[in-house]
């Protein structure tokens, strides 16, 4: 965190499919000021721009104006850190190579640096949460997909091209029937163990096996990771065996990023993890039972110290304290 | 490469189970006077570093003595970077934590530095190969195991405890009849992609099929991957089968490093790499055809350009350019 100006804020914007949601944050983590715009209803990138700036410029303004704010930092789907672009991002409604940091930045008047909504996370975990110190750990962000942030000597992994960190799309069944992922390939991390998956995993359970289940009083279509939750907290066999399953997939995935960047933790994030222990044990014991031995007990499993409403901006605004 | 000082020289030593080679090197990568000393004779370490210092100490001097020198690298199996120390190496003769790097400093009065011998090939190869100029790279070294050394951000990845890159030990078989690996655990990366890993599956192929074989008129328990090389190059059609079969398995595991790290160009090394385009050929078709889309045609998979013989000595004095 690059405070030495003694600014004593950021702006931190997290742009997702449905929402943006712009925050202004101080040196301690406290989001002081919060704003939204409806990302889908902008077409036209530049309308999207103005509206954000009617908003924020005006709350940057409350707080004494650009000279006490070090910078801008965005979390965005498909962002490139290197160029500042969002890429190709198939949920935004703005197509091709849009160079939004350099819109913004003249608009607004900070540095703005951008990178992908999983490394943010990683940033503000190490910036404000329980990576704070940590100079090697792995975010992984259990969501809809399954995202990831990796940090190596104290610095995020952007790899040669900006889109390094991809570790849902590890393959982790090289069988032709393993599943289709939404990226092309099959068997990627991410088709067992984001949200989707797990109910994916359900579905298949509750079709192959005869097994009773109070997860068959729900239409079949509909299950989410958080029915099976709710199943297992009241002890239905069915739903332990899936959160024991896909923690085992988990774990085993994690002993293959241990071998990689031995890292002081993994930490895991997002609505797969409010699965609390029924998915935290397995991924545990099968980490512990199955890393290699010269790492064997040194590598950490931590769960996320973000409330899940801040994490996107405060992540995007760890990126503000060190944009250039 | 930190030459700023103006001092021309550095000392590589690749320590090995057998032997010990220290070599003067200069910034242009020559090797100007090598010597060796027989590791495994020496079961006390004061008496091998006094046997070594002994054949050193008068090298230095010949080059204009210590004001002349940078530093000392050391490449060595089970080295710990951060802590100048070789622990539990199965291989060497000296048990529990071995103080190296501070016994040779207090010897010779320079600098230095220690590294897995994998990490030492990486530095190697950014510093004099065919790396120079990459920032994010992996080098991947195939022979009587799998080693790894790690670029991210043009620094080495020594993970949290000094260990990282250990890519020889990614799982890539999770069945129970995965092959046993001298890590204790099954389906390593290294049962199937090292020299002696192809030698195994050709003793299982020749066990399993009845097919013709060139590879039949040898004793079986004696066959090298380098038979199997001759082989495949008369065209043996069960030889170019297994390389194609290692390839691929190499070309898989590549397409998780990529997702990991997104190097600019994975470079091989080793042992079977003198299979040329039997083992090449597959690993680059693999990793076309499995990549995720976003990394496609981006990541380069190169050979190694240090000679062999020199490598191990040259990758060890690139890090004495920056011992501290």
């Amino acid at each position: 965190m690059e405070t030495s100006t003694g600014k004593p804020y950021v702006v931190g914007m997290d742009i997702g499919g449905t929402n943006t949601v712009m925050g202004i944050v101080d040196q301690q983590g406290q989001i002081l000021a919060t704003d939204a715009v409806k990302t889908g209803q902008y077409t036209q990138v530049e309308e999207y721009v103005e509206t954000v700036c009617a908003k924020l410029i005006p709350m940057i303004e409350k707080h004494g104006g650009v000279e006490n704010f070090r910078g801008m930092g965005i979390g965005a789907p498909n962002a490139n850190y290197y160029r500042g672009t969002i890429e190709q991002a198939p949920n935004l409604p703005w197509k091709g190579i849009v160079p939004l940091a350099a819109m913004f930045k003249e608009k607004v008047g900070l540095p703005v640096a951008m990178t992908n909504d999983a490394n943010a996370a990683a940033l503000g975990e190490m910036t404000y949460g329980v990576a704070r110190g940590m100079k090697n750990f792995i975010m992984i962000t259990l969501g809809t997909g399954v995202g990831s942030g990796i940090v190596v000597n104290g610095q995020l992994v952007y790899g040669h091209d900006g889109f390094a960190g991809e570790l849902g799309h590890v393959c982790v069944d090289r069988s032709s029937e393993a599943r289709l992922c939404g990226c092309g390939r099959r068997g990627c991390l991410e088709t067992y163990c984001s949200a989707t998956g797990v109910a994916r995993t359900t579905r298949e359970a509750l079709a192959i096996s005869a097994e009773p289940s109070l997860l068959r009083e729900l239409p079949i279509e509909k299950i989410t990771s958080k029915d099976v939750y709710d199943a297992a907290v009241k002890g239905d066999k069915l739903a332990l065996e899936i959160f024991q399953r896909t923690g085992e997939i988990l774990g085993r995935a994690i002993t293959d990023f241990i071998v990689f960047s031995s890292p002081e933790a993994i930490v895991l994030f997002g609505g797969l993890t409010k699965a609390g222990e029924y998915i935290m044990n397995p991924i545990r014991e099968t980490v512990d039972a199955h890393v290699m031995p010269i790492f064997k007990g040194k590598t950490r499993i931590l769960l996320s110290e973000l409330k899940e409403a801040d994490a996107a901006v405060l992540g995007a605004s760890a990126l503000g304290w060190e944009a250039k």
